[in-house]
């Protein structure tokens, strides 16, 4: 039987269509739409691409982004300066510095910078010791995604023994702190790991958030298994593949996520929506997309 | 053979005289010796000998206790009055709210009040990013402890597979982080997990603070393994016990701790060392007990 597939595309827009329909309800009360201020400093290509992605999914749902390409000479004053008058814009619910930045600028420092209460990404230290406690705040888009992705699939977590491959601040940290809080057991693996094979077969469920292509496969897999690839690479002969040889793995998983089309399309979303809760708390409106 | 005894007693005392020279060291530049400002809130039996506990050895090593016990009818907007006082009180770099506090206090929203950067016990969410981070800030005192004990056995903790017992803010999460980021394998397993004498005897080092008296049983540990006992009971015929059957699981473990004279005592000069940390830093000094 073939593996259930998780689809983030599928998902992605129907949360959309849910977050639209909460700006829509909340635009008279609030009395602005919800701003979400991305700012990209130099010129990576991959970075134009994924900044463009975000204002167009802003303009999907009704909210209003506010685009800042800063040249890459830019100071570190000049930058924190900038970030500045984003936290005092009344009109800017969320924040967002696209990474990378030039190696000339300290991104801890800038992150320190941001307001937590606009930190769109989840990722300012404040935000993840909400997560580390439980308690209310931005979440980690890519791991909230994950998250979002598996409840709508009505996998059961508690209990679960789940593997996080890989250790990032960006995904592995906070997904296994957000499988835990959903009680599943969880083991972190990452590149010091003795034996990954044996440790991601005792996974019920296995995320892969190394960064490496193509680096599970079946004999990481127990049949039966929830597989959730969180990596995007471009494959050298063309096309995109993940962290995770899906042809080799799909046949024995319970579920597993695609790429392109699993995680990848929930980041954005994932994005937008901690933007249009952290406007729905300013303006005491209820909380859109409550439970995910 | 018996297990190698982590002997917190022994290693505490020997932290302290490091402590005691780096304070006797730094006071002409400083001008102050480090200060430690310690909230007791009602009458907690438990907590008065703890705060007692604390101040003899603030003495023991030169430092300053600041003590204050406000009644347990205290409102919750006087307590953070005096939290504020604290934090603005340059003689003060520590500050620490003996837990437990009354049902009427929120302790949460008055660990928020606190100044992070005098977190004495590194429970701020703030601080908890951080050492989800990586970053500089005062550590959780407990698996710091934990942490410096197995540094001083020198038990080898890259690639290990770690089994963490317990999930609290206050240690299990703190844990795992720091035992990551020495490269261990984490798990966290919990009251939900399934299975746990497995999961447990996978561990090559098992730390269990669960606080369920006589919770580990020779059926959880695999031979050659390093458990750490973090659990501290009254037992019901008198003495303490820990979480771990230690007669039981002595003769199986490589090095093991003792209850009492294992984790306990590190915990108190844990947190004299984060405050003598922010002591040097306020007054740029060579960090104490560098690399622990």
């Amino acid at each position: 039987m073939a593996a259930q597939r998780l689809d983030g595309r599928l998902l992605a827009a129907q949360l959309e269509t849910s977050m639209a329909a909460a700006i829509a309800a909340g635009l008279a009360k609030a009395g602005r739409p919800p701003g979400l201020a991305v700012l990209r400093v130099g010129d990576d290509p991959a970075s134009a691409v994924y900044v463009a992605n975000k204002e167009k999914a802003c303009a999907r749902i009704g909210a209003k982004s506010f685009g800042s390409h800063l040249p890459a000479n830019i100071s570190q004053a000049a930058l924190e300066l900038e970030l500045h008058e984003l936290n005092k814009n009344p009109a800017v619910d969320g924040i967002l510095v696209q990474l990378p930045v030039p190696a000339s600028i300290n991104d801890r420092a800038l992150l320190q910078v941001l307001d937590p209460n606009k930190d769109a990404d989840g990722l300012h230290p404040l935000n993840l010791g909400r997560l580390l406690r439980g308690e209310v705040g931005p979440r980690s888009c890519t791991p909230a995604g994950v998250m979002a992705l598996l409840k709508q699939a009505k996998l059961p977590l508690e209990g679960m023994r789940a593997v996080v491959v890989g250790r990032s601040i960006l995904v592995g940290q906070p997904m296994a702190l957000m499988l835990q809080q959903a009680n599943a057991t969880v083991t972190i693996a990452h590149s010091r790991s003795l034996n990954l094979e044996g440790i991601c077969r005792d996974a019920e469920l296995l995320v892969v958030a190394a960064g490496k292509p193509g680096l599970i496969g079946a004999n990481h897999v127990s049949p039966g298994a929830v597989v959730v690839d969180v990596g995007i690479h471009r494959r050298p002969e063309g096309g995109l593949c993940g962290d995770v040889r899906f042809a080799e793995v799909e046949p024995l998983a319970r579920a597993i996520t695609p790429v392109p089309g699993g995680v990848g399309p929930m980041t954005v979303t994932m994005l937008l929506l901690n933007t249009l809760r952290m406007w729905a708390q300013r303006h005491a409106l209820a909380e859109p997309c409550q439970g995910l």
